[in-house]
């Protein structure tokens, strides 16, 4: 197979207000192993919040969330903006609560969230041209808000939690309870997602699901 | 073999910064997957500088390397004045610049740099007692700052820089060139370390060799 260009979509860098850091790392690490190339993204935009995560509590800073996700990427990362379906072969978003606190505000507002425009444009442009996408602990919630209003019923999950799970369902979609380690593919509209965090209380479980999801992405091309 | 603590000392969240996130979270993942429990510490300092990573220049913000570390760490990380060598079985330290601006300050005045006198303190409380000590990319100038005026001379590798290589050799470390994939284990002191992105140009490289200390700091408790 030739080199695929995969695009990973973060936005911060920290589980209480950004892209995870695990799960991040964990993805990016797959892709390279796999010999494809990841192609990072985040939007430019402040935070909905920063918070510290020593304590738990917002600290009412401004931080930039692609200036931030930046610290994962090690520099190389590109507006998200700029990201188009027809330049990338699939794409994969991490959790971390800032998938559903700056991609899309489903921790917040719950199932009528808004989402981010540049977020929800490249979701679609994906499901549009059968672009694979991958969604990891929390990120299914985006996809569920951007297919709130379509007539595509997409099959995720975010894991066993049974209170995320009927907001999902309340937006459309197909939710299908996982366990940490697996994941759930759906093969009509190539969409692949695993709890990971959402689940998980250590990082190999952790990164047995992502292993898993960047590989049954990487078929899905 | 039973559970060991393996310390792991952080020091912010970011490669121009603070700790490389990419190695520091393929240490936790080495030490999990291992079967052991690894321990964060970061000094509770402010971080010498914080850089925005997307440009790479100083941004004139503060920031603290134990709050910040704790992006990495998901909140389950201690103040590195609580770290007691005799309640740990092992410590290692990954790199980025935060390891040779927050915990040593060789990146900003070299062979004459200040440490940090936790870090400090741990190293010769490791070294004393026979725990092995791991070190990764940059970190290795923080155990020869710290030995500076001390008889005992370690092998170290920070890859084949050979301009950081004379200062570690000027500091009475006996430097050995190692190639990314590969560790140095120095079996007198039980020093492991290994370039990461000292080196590195992708992130399976920096698994490979981070995998090998790990494993190679286990084998020497």
């Amino acid at each position: 197979m030739s080199k695929k260009r995969i695009g990973v979509v973060l936005c911060g860098c920290g589980k209480f207000d950004g892209s995870e850091v695990h799960e991040s790392v964990l993805t990016l690490l797959a892709i390279d192993r796999a010999g494809h190339q990841a192609v990072c993204f985040a939007p430019n935009v402040n935070q909905y919040d920063v918070v510290d995560h020593l304590t738990g509590k917002p600290t009412g800073e401004t931080r930039n969330a692609l200036v931030e996700a930046a610290r994962i990427a090690r520099g190389q990362i590109t507006d998200l903006a700029e990201a188009r379906a027809t330049d990338l072969d699939a794409v994969i978003i991490p959790g971390g609560q800032g998938a559903a606190k700056n991609l899309c505000q489903f921790n917040i507002t719950g199932t009528d969230c808004p989402v981010h425009p540049e977020a929800a444009r490249l979701v679609l442009e994906c499901l549009d041209q059968g672009k694979p996408l991958g969604a990891i602990c929390i990120a299914p919630s985006l996809l569920s808000a951007v297919l709130r209003d379509d007539d595509r019923r997409l099959k995720l999950t975010i894991g066993t939690d049974q209170s995320v799970a009927a907001k999902l369902t309340s937006m459309g979609t197909d939710h299908v309870a996982c366990p940490v380690r697996e994941t759930v593919v759906d093969t009509t509209y190539k969409v692949v997602s695993t709890p990971a965090y959402m689940l998980a209380d250590n990082i190999s479980d952790v990164a047995a699901g992502i292993e898993k999801l960047v590989a049954q992405v990487i078929e899905l091309i």
